[in-house]
């Protein structure tokens, strides 16, 4: 049985949502990031980076937006969530999300945890006000270069798709309008209407578990 | 023929072993990062985000050195660089590029490209003092926990090799001292060894070509 490890608000919407995609079985664990759940020895036990995602499959541990999304797109093929079986289509998905994990995730973090990278105040201040544009940038390439439509992809919906609607749910917060990225708004618009995000959605709403 | 876009002292060192280790035919274009060779209009062309490598293909152009990496395995199974067929394993390998692109690359390029995040010179130079710690916090969690041994999966060479190997070799720049980091600095060692790296490293470190 598969358990993902997710906090409210981050990037592990993404697995969640392609878990829900696939028809997986699997526990939803839920961290609370006010609590530092994700620095606790236990936790640390099953993921020593302290971060989220981290599913927990018979085989091990599995970290890292992209590693997982894959995961599930080859373990449950049927799902047709990733075009595993052509090297460049396959590369492709993980370019985009290499994309979103390295650059687009990297600039929205530093509005909220420029310490990872600086420890004066005034530096970290500096980097929450630059991210609007930090983010504000990678989307707009996204927007014009790298979304076929109507999925990420073109006409096959893939393991993409759930990743970039956890990120531009972040927009507004990012201080980036989201009407100049027509295209991106669509795509909130159309995941937010699919049963597998509403799922996924509501499990991460509801009041928190025991 | 696959032609592959890089500029010497980036990481894209480790798609152009990945090649040499597949036995791939290819052409290595060098790009000069000190006349700004990839935000000129023909490499924008190729790469909208003027940044390298780049792996143009029959079918298009590949970005992101995790993708790259993982096309070049699937694309050559009998250089047997990534365990393809188990979806577990190559998640794996997955989970640590993803790691080494997001993370390591990440905090190295707090060190020389804080302008990505900050505008203020101040902050710039912040960012340019810790990013030591940063590196060797990362370094030090893959010397612990994240190099099974010999290779960094195990018995078997993968495309997980070439990247860390690559980005290893930035240690003594970034300022972390790889005494501390044994099991990296003899992967480093062994790396060095191999006919592949040396071709790659080879080919980049000779006179600029016309």
């Amino acid at each position: 049985m598969l358990k993902l490890f997710y906090a409210v608000g981050t990037c592990a919407l993404a697995s969640h949502i392609a878990l829900e995609e696939a028809g997986a079985e699997y526990d939803a664990v839920r961290l609370d990031f006010r609590t530092n759940d994700q620095r606790k020895p236990e936790y640390l036990a099953i993921n020593p980076k302290g971060r989220v995602p981290a599913l927990v499959t018979d085989d091990g541990v599995l970290t890292e937006t992209p590693a997982i999304l894959a995961f599930v797109a080859q373990s449950f093929p049927s799902a047709g969530l990733a075009p595993m079986a052509d090297p460049f289509a396959f590369a492709c998905v993980q370019a985009f999300n290499s994309y979103l994990c390295s650059t687009v995730h990297v600039a929205h973090a530093h509005r909220m945890r420029g310490y990872r990278w600086a420890d004066d105040p005034a530096a970290i201040e500096e980097m929450r006000r630059k991210a609007p544009a930090a983010v504000g940038e990678c989307f707009d390439l996204i927007e014009r270069k790298m979304i076929e439509g109507p999925w990420v992809m073109g006409e096959a919906y893939t393991v993409c798709d759930p990743y970039l609607f956890t990120l531009a749910r972040w927009l507004e917060a990012d201080g980036v309008n989201p009407a100049r990225l027509p295209k991106i708004q669509d795509h909130r618009r159309r995941m937010s209407e699919r049963p597998a995000v509403r799922k996924a959605l509501a499990e991460e709403l509801s009041p928190a578990q025991q």
